[in-house]
């Protein structure tokens, strides 16, 4: 069987790519990342690439046929790319921005395999509108009280508290949770790479 | 504080409502849901009013400001309304049409207001459109193998093992799973109803 290391630290990925049937292993990027495209759907497949290839430098001897997972995920509202908060007030302020308006959710994917020693990058990006409803101050400060923000890109987990205020999206939901699972397996399926056990 | 009851079976119902912060108890809805409408929208709120009405009427003496929520899931193509799957090969006929294409998911709330003492009515419906890519005969019946479709409208589980097969929707991805939370929310509010605890 193909090996499959997941080179992210989040947890949704993780059970995101859980639930897909993948058998896998975490072996989370370190490192600082750098955005280094002003245009998101570049910037998210230039720094999903970077974690992939940062983990697999490190494996030693890989096998033929190992993949690599890496992805990464950034708001996008008036043209300005958001990641994750600094801080408890910056998640009040991104979200008090984003409530009552539409923005957009990217993910960048590049999954490396390993063929005759070297490893061959394949790298997609995908795209999801979100809707919040109008959500008041109260709610925001309540919400950024949890904690939940802090992780995430957009300072918001739409798999979590903050769904309810989410009025609808276009495109993929797990796209938007941080990993487009279903995209993935097509995209490798046109590989011939059958990801699932 | 106010009593909430969700005359609904649904485990996923019950875990967004949940997920939400709501608290409530649950009463499922006994009888036979009749479709009494060829229109989804009106079908499935005169459902989700009549699970409602049903469960409203079992109890004794309500305080005033109870409220009971009814909800029922459909899917359509082409114009015709699909339910839960009488058996495993009506599972496999229905995904294998939906596969490739796009279809919409209707889910009526009804939410009854104990008032003066009598019910309420507050009632609607929400639709969101899914798309599913192509999917091999052979993984339609490994899919229904697993069980998942038999207790769903239309057939899968956009929060379970279908996922991966799902290109994208347009609206809430929380309706196709069963219930528009967001919604719901948002519908209260504007009867000063504040849900959560």
């Amino acid at each position: 069987m193909r090996k499959i290391i997941l080179a992210s630290a989040s947890p949704r990925r993780s059970e995101l790519l859980k639930k897909a049937g993948v058998s896998f292993s975490v072996i989370p990027a370190g490192g600082e990342e750098a955005i280094t495209s002003p245009m998101p759907e570049t910037a998210v497949m230039q720094l999903a690439q970077q974690k992939a290839v940062c983990v697999g430098n490190t494996l030693k001897n890989p096998e033929e046929g190992t993949l690599v997972i890496g992805a990464d995920t950034v708001v996008v509202y008036e043209n300005k790319i958001l990641g994750k908060p600094l801080d408890k007030e910056d998640a009040i302020a991104v979200l008090t921005r984003l409530q009552g308006n539409i923005h957009q959710v990217y993910t960048g994917v590049s999954v490396l395999e390993r063929k005759n020693d070297v490893w061959e990058p394949h790298t997609f990006a995908e795209c999801t509108d979100v809707e919040f409803y109008p959500v008041s101050e109260k709610e925001i400060r309540a919400y950024a009280e949890t904690g939940e923000p802090m992780d995430k890109a957009g300072s918001y987990g739409i798999q979590g508290l903050w769904g309810v205020y989410v009025k609808g999206i276009h495109g993929d939901y797990n796209n938007v949770v941080g990993l487009p699972v279903a995209r993935l397996l097509q995209e490798m399926k046109k590989l011939n790479i059958e990801l699932r056990g």
